[in-house]
């Protein structure tokens, strides 16, 4: 295996993990799980959700993929903390919208050629990335990982 | 820059990042924060630093560099759940193991060779790492780095 493609599969397998642990989290919750604080005061696991698709969809974007497909959870899920008042689709709607971004990421993840990996970010200037080439697209992936770990460590508190 | 070194470059700047901002969390930690749980019933903090602290420190032997350090913990913070009538350090002992631990593990790592991080490690047969390559020593570093940040999620709650 070349080294390239050795350490995407890692990357990407981490990501896989993590995707997959929040699936099986979410498996097993009843409609009115997704109203439960995490911790007395806390966001709800419907907020956490919609706002880990939000951030991941917008990797499409990043990475120069394509249009994004959940933009419109930004305005509830990332603008906006959780009970501002602002309405949220149900919880089979942010459910169907989780799985489908991951889905559709997947896809695109799979066509990108492993040198892709390597090249900068759109929102990264070009003398930036001559300085830094540690800060390419595949660390945004690893990034976007720890931020599904870091929101899985507080959804799983629902549960006894 | 070469691959190898771009690749481990990357995976320890997420390494740090994490590390970094349980360390801002802990900056401004009372005695009595400490044993705040993070949620009704739940772990309070001593025992998820301690546990980090546990687990982080095992990657000396998993990547064969040494002997640990604070095996020690493994009694109270790994092999038992918090609140099991275990006694434990203090928090100050707690913290300070958790600081030289990562200065340990800092110095360790970049003490080792690019190409070291892409071999096998320790609880990993020679046949099993023909077939997956991909399951190599950084790839536990991604692992551990994604544990740091699932129990930093849970940390911040006692934070209002």
């Amino acid at each position: 295996m070349e080294q390239q493609e050795i350490f995407v599969k890692m990357a990407l397998h981490a990501w896989n993990v993590q995707v997959g642990r929040v699936d099986k989290f979410l498996s097993d919750l009843s409609h009115d799980d997704y109203f439960k604080e995490i911790a007395p005061g806390k966001n709800r696991i419907i907020y956490l959700l919609g706002h880990l698709t939000a951030i991941n969809d917008n990797m499409i974007v990043l990475f120069a993929l394509g249009n994004r497909s959940f933009a419109q959870l930004d305005e509830a899920f990332v603008k906006k903390p959780d009970k501002s008042g602002e309405e949220l689709p149900s919880p089979d709607i942010v459910k169907n919208h989780w799985v489908k971004s991951n889905a559709e990421l997947t896809s695109y993840f799979n066509k990108m050629p492993y040198s892709d990996w390597f090249t900068k970010h759109t929102i990264m200037s070009d003398e930036d990335f001559v300085k830094e080439p540690t800060r390419n697209k595949l660390s945004v992936l690893l990034n976007r990982t720890n931020h599904i770990a870091y929101r899985l460590g507080q959804m799983v508190l629902i549960k006894s």
